[in-house]
C-alpha cells in the first residue's frame, strides 16, 4: 500500500505514473471507509484526487502554496500532507476537519468554509511574495461551481496585474452543489467542447495564459500540465476536467446527492441513518411556499447554490421552473434581485444560511433596506444549534441584521407561528422582512397565534408574574420556559414570560409597564450578546432601577464544538440560569 | 430653448435629431453651470447625455424601465423626466439628489448609491415582469468602472438565463474614478480596438446578443442601436464607448479630477475654495503610511477604486508602484487580498469610506478575522460628519464590525493617537485591526499618547472625579469634555472622562473600579447607538446598581441632512446631554 507511505509530499513525488495511480485508487478507497462512516464532502473529493496527488507531485508545498476554494476537496490535500491516519485510522477520523486548517498542518494556509474565495486569497499569497522577494509558485484551485461568485471574478480581474507567477486551476466538474446556472456555463461548455480551443476564451481574453486538460482525472496529463506551467512569471490558469463522484457508481449517478453525504452502506450506497423522522421547520416552511408559489406566480422563490437549504428537491425545483431562481452562489445577486423583484410588484423569497447572509449584508442595507422594499429573507441555522465548523457559524446574525433600519426580523418560537409569519411577511408591502427559523425539534404552539404582525415591536406576555420577567428569543422561548419553571420550584418566584417576537425593535409600552412590579428583566438569544437583543433592553433599562441580566454566547469563533458543552460553559442551561437569577436578585 | 419645453420624456421624441443635439448641447450647458455652482459628478453626467436622451427617445419611461448603476451619472435622466428646472433654475437647485431617487420621479426606480449593482436590480425588475405578465423593457446602464464588481458579474451571469428581454447598456469610458484595473479592462480594450468586431467576446459568450457604438456621444447612432434592441426577447449588451467629461475641456483633459468636482470657475475649470486649509486626519494618516511603505516594502496599500479615500494622488500613486493596489470597486478582493498579503508577511492596510465595507463583511469575518491575520483596516468618514447621502451614511458602522470576534476596533480621538494606532497596527502580528479615523476639525493630544495598544482593551481615564462618568468614544470626545465642563459648571459635579480607545472589547478593571463612587455612566458614540458601544457598557452594568445613559443616533436612514440638526434631534450637544444628565440624577 502506498498511501501508508506518506508522510509528506516528498514521498508522493518518488512514486512513477503507474504508482500514484494505485496511490489515487487507495486515496478513494480510503475516503469511501472514512466517509461512510463520518459523513462528508463526497462528489468534489473524489473527483479531485487525481489533482491533488499532480498538484503535490509537482509543486512544493508548503514553500509552494495551494489555496482550495472552500476547502471542501482538500480531504487527499490532507492525506499527503502527513494527516493520511486521519482518513486510514478509524479512531483517529476525527483527528482533522473538514477544510483546510493552518492550525493542522502548515500546508495548509487559510481556515476557509465560504466560496469563490481562493483566487483573491492566492493573490494576496502571491503580492506578499512579491513584495517580499519570494519566489514560490502560488496556486488558486476552484470549482466550475464557485467561478459564478462575485468575489472570484474580482479576484481574476485583478490578480492578472500581478504580472508575476500566479497558477489558477479551475476544477470543472460540471456542477456546484446543484446544477451550475448563468451564462458563464454556457461558455465554459463550449471551452470543453472544443478541448479548450474555442476562438473566444474568457481567460485568454482577460490576459491568461490557458491550459486545457480534457480528462482531470488522468493523473499523468495533470503532472505534465502542471510542470509545464510550475514557475511562470504571469498568470496562467489550467482548466481540468473533473468527474464529480469519480470512481463510486452511485455518486456517479447522482451527483448533487452526493455533494455531501451522511454516514452510508458502501455495498449500496444507501444512507445508513433512515431520513424519515419528524417534520422539521425546513419541511414545513416549504411545503408553505409550495402552496403559495402554486396560487400566486409573484410568489418567487431564490436560492443561491444551495437549493437544500429549503429543501426543493431536483424534482421540486423542474415543477417549479421559474418560480424558483437558483442564482448559484452569488447571495449579493440573490439579494439584489429580490429587490428587483419587489419593485416590480412581486413577492421574493431568498433563503439561505445564516452565515452566508453575511456575503450580503451590503445589499440587504442598500438596495432592499434603503428603498423599504418587501422582501421576505429566511434565514436558517441561525442557531449554536446549527452548523458547528468554524466557517459557518450561525450565531452572528442577530448584530448584522438588526441594526438595518427598515428591517424587520422575526424570531418565531414555534411551527405555527413561523408559518404566520412567512405568510404575513409574503402577503405584506410594507418593510422588508427576515425570519429567524427556530432550530430544534420542533415545537407546536400553546394557543392561537397572531396572523398579522404589521403593527410593529409588540412582544407577546405569555405568563404574568411578578418580580422577574424573561424575555426568551425565539429558539430559546422553550429555555425561558424551564427557567420560569425553576423560578417557581426554586425560588418561588412567579415570574413573567414574554416571548418577543420582534428582534429589531422594543415593545416598549411593555417594558415600561414591567417596572411596575418587576425588579429584573432577563433576556434569552440564540446568538452572540454583542450586537445583539440583550443588549437593546439593557439600553432601554439603563438610566432606571431596573436590574437586567442577559443569556447568550460569548463573541468568539467556536470550532467543531458540542452544543451542549457551549450552552453549560455560557450558562444556558435551566438550573445554572436561575441559580445566576437568584444570586442577583439577592444583591437587589 | 428645447430643454425648457422637456416636461417628460414625450416631449423628447418630439425632436428630431438635430434638435435633439442642439438639447444635448443645452443640457451639458445647464450642467455646467449647476455643478460650478453646487459641486458635483461631473464626468460621468457629461459623457452620459447623449445615451441618455437616446435612452428616452426610444424607450418608454416609466413603463420601460432604465436602471442607473450608482445612479451618480443621473443627472441628465432627471431633466429629462420633469425635474429639468433642477437644473436651470437656481433656485431650485437643490430639490433633486445626487442620485436615483424614486420619492422624486415615478422615472426612479430606486435609491441606488453604491456600485455595480444595476444589472442585479434590472434583472429583478425583469423577472418580476415575467411572473406577472408584463412586456415592459428593462434597461440596466452600468459604467466600465463597475463591471469588475463582483455583484455585477453575479448578475451579468445569471440574468441571461431570464431568456426574455434584458438590456445592459455597458458605458464604457475607459476609466473608473481613477483608473482602471485588470484583465477585464483588457478584454474592453480588445473590443474597442476592434470596433467590437474581435472574434472573442465576453458577452456574447455568455450568451448575449452584442452591439457596439463607438461613438456613444452620436445620439443619432444611439438611438439606431438602442432601436434595434427594443422589445428584445432576450439579453442584449450594447457597449457603448463615450468620453467622459465630454464637452467641456478641462474634465475631457483630467477625467479624475474632474469625476466629482467642487464649485468652480466655467473660465477656467479651477476650484472657486481654495483646497489648502488645514491639515486633515486623511492628510496625516496618509503621510504615515507613506514613510511607513518607503522604509519596508512590505506595507502595502489598498484601495478599492477610491484612492482620493487616502489621499493618493496620480502622481503618489505612480510613484508607489506595486505598493499602492487599486483593486477597483472591487472590495471583496480587496480584503480577501489583505489576508493573503498578511499571510505571507507582508503589512496591507485597506482604506475605505465606511459605507463601502458594508460591502465586504463576509470577507473581514472569514477570510481576515477567523483566520485572525494582522490586516490593517483604515474607516474613513465613519461619523455623523461624514457623507450625508442615504446611500453614503457613516453611521451603521460600530454595528457592523465591533461585534466580530479577534477583531480589534480602535476610535483614535486626535491626530497623535490616530498615528500611534496606525503605526502600532502596522507593526504588530497579534490581531486584524480597525482604525475609525475622525472626523471634524482636527484636534491635537493634550499629553503623551501610547504607542503600544497591544494589551487589548484598556481604557484611558483623562480625569478622574466621581459621581458621574463619560465614556467619549472617537470624534465624540471633544462632546464629553464639553459636558464634563457643563456638568461642573451647572451642577457642581467633578465627574470623570474616559477615552475608551477600543470600541471591541470592555475594560471591566475599569468599569467595575467606577462603581465605587460614581452611580451613572454616560457613553456618547458618533453611530447609531443599536448594536453599539453604549449597548454593550449597558449589559456590563445591567445587574448591578449603576444608573446608565446612551448618547448616538437613532437607528434610521437619514438623507441630505444638516449634521447640527441630526446632533440637536438625538440630544448630542452638550447643553443637551447635560439636561438629561441632570434628569436622570433627580431620579436616583
Amino acid at each position: 500500500m502506498y498511501l501508508e507511505t506518506i508522510y509528506s509530499p516528498a514521498d508522493v513525488k518518488k512514486l512513477d505514473m503507474a504508482q500514484l495511480r494505485c496511490l489515487a485508487a487507495e486515496m478513494r478507497e480510503a475516503l469511501l471507509q472514512k466517509i461512510s462512516v463520518c459523513g462528508g464532502h463526497f462528489g468534489s473529493n473524489f473527483g479531485m484526487i487525481e489533482a491533488t496527488i499532480a498538484l503535490h507531485y509537482v509543486f512544493e508545498s508548503p514553500q509552494d502554496k495551494i489555496v482550495f476554494d472552500v476547502s471542501h476537496q482538500s480531504y487527499g490535500h490532507k492525506m499527503l500532507t502527513g494527516r493520511k491516519d486521519a482518513y486510514l485510522d478509524p479512531a483517529r477520523y476525527s483527528s482533522v476537519s473538514g477544510y483546510t486548517c493552518p492550525a493542522e498542518s502548515e500546508h495548509d494556509f487559510f481556515n476557509i468554509g465560504h466560496t469563490s474565495t481562493s483566487i483573491s486569497l492566492a493573490c494576496g499569497l502571491a503580492k506578499g511574495r512579491d513584495a517580499l522577494g519570494g519566489r514560490e509558485n502560488v496556486i488558486a484551485v476552484i470549482g466550475d461551481g464557485a467561478l459564478c461568485g462575485g468575489e472570484a471574478w474580482e479576484g481574476l480581474n485583478n490578480a492578472w496585474e500581478l504580472h508575476s507567477n500566479f497558477i489558477v486551476v479551475l476544477n470543472d466538474n460540471q456542477i456546484a452543489i446543484a446544477d451550475n446556472h448563468g451564462g458563464l456555463y454556457r461558455h465554459l461548455q463550449d471551452l470543453r467542447d472544443s478541448d479548450g480551443k474555442a476562438e473566444c476564451n474568457l481567460f485568454r481574453a482577460m490576459g491568461y495564459e490557458y491550459l486545457f486538460v480534457k480528462d482531470g482525472n488522468d493523473v499523468e496529463a495533470l503532472v505534465d500540465a502542471f510542470t509545464r506551467v510550475r514557475d511562470a512569471d504571469h498568470a496562467v490558469l489550467v482548466h481540468i476536467c473533473t468527474v464529480k463522484g469519480k470512481g463510486y457508481a452511485y455518486a456517479e449517478a447522482d451527483k448533487e446527492d452526493w455533494h455531501w453525504k451522511h454516514p452510508f452502506h458502501i455495498e449500496n450506497g444507501l444512507s445508513k441513518s433512515s431520513r424519515v423522522g419528524p417534520p422539521t421547520y425546513d419541511d414545513v416552511g416549504r411545503d408553505l411556499l409550495l402552496e403559495k408559489m402554486k396560487n400566486d406566480p409573484g410568489v418567487i422563490t431564490i436560492v443561491a447554490g444551495v437549493p437544500g437549504a429549503i429543501r426543493f428537491t431536483p424534482q421540486i425545483r423542474r415543477q417549479l421552473g421559474g418560480q424558483c431562481v437558483d442564482v448559484g452562489v452569488s447571495e449579493e445577486h440573490a439579494v439584489a434581485m429580490a429587490a428587483g423583484i419587489a419593485r416590480r410588484g412581486g413577492k421574493p423569497v431568498f433563503v439561505t444560511d445564516c452565515s452566508f447572509f453575511q456575503r450580503t449584508f451590503d445589499q440587504i442595507s442598500q438596495e432592499v433596506c434603503i428603498n423599504d422594499l418587501p422582501v421576505t429573507l429566511l434565514v436558517r441555522n441561525a442557531s449554536v444549534l446549527g452548523m458547528n465548523d468554524i466557517t459557518h457559524l450561525g450565531i452572528f446574525d442577530i448584530p448584522l441584521l438588526s441594526n438595518i433600519p427598515n428591517l424587520v426580523y422575526l424570531a418565531p418560537t414555534n411551527k405555527q407561528e413561523y408559518l404566520a409569519m412567512l405568510d404575513w411577511s409574503l402577503e405584506q408591502t410594507g418593510h422588508p422582512v427576515a425570519i429567524r427559523i427556530p432550530k430544534g425539534a420542533m415545537r407546536e404552539a400553546a394557543g392561537p397565534v397572531d396572523s398579522d404582525y404589521s403593527v410593529l415591536d409588540r412582544y407577546q406576555m405569555t405568563a404574568r408574574g411578578d418580580q422577574v420577567a424573561i424575555l426568551a428569543l425565539g429558539t430559546f422561548y422553550g429555555l425561558g420556559e424551564q427557567i420560569l419553571a425553576g423560578l417557581q420550584q426554586t425560588l418561588g418566584i412567579s415570574g413573567t414570560l414574554i416571548n418577543p417576537r420582534y428582534i429589531t425593535g422594543l415593545d416598549r409600552e411593555m417594558l415600561q409597564e414591567l417596572q411596575k412590579d418587576h425588579k429584573l428583566v432577563v433576556t434569552l438569544e440564540d446568538g452572540i450578546l454583542d450586537g445583539g437583543f440583550g443588549e437593546k433592553i439593557a439600553r432601554y433599562y439603563g438610566s432606571t432601577g431596573m436590574r437586567t441580566m442577559h443569556f447568550g454566547l460569548k463573541k468568539e469563533f467556536l470550532d467543531r464544538y458540542d452544543a451542549q458543552e457551549i450552552l453549560q460553559a455560557n450558562h444556558l442551561t435551566a438550573s445554572q440560569a436561575v441559580q445566576d437569577i437568584a444570586a442577583c436578585l439577592a444583591t437587589i
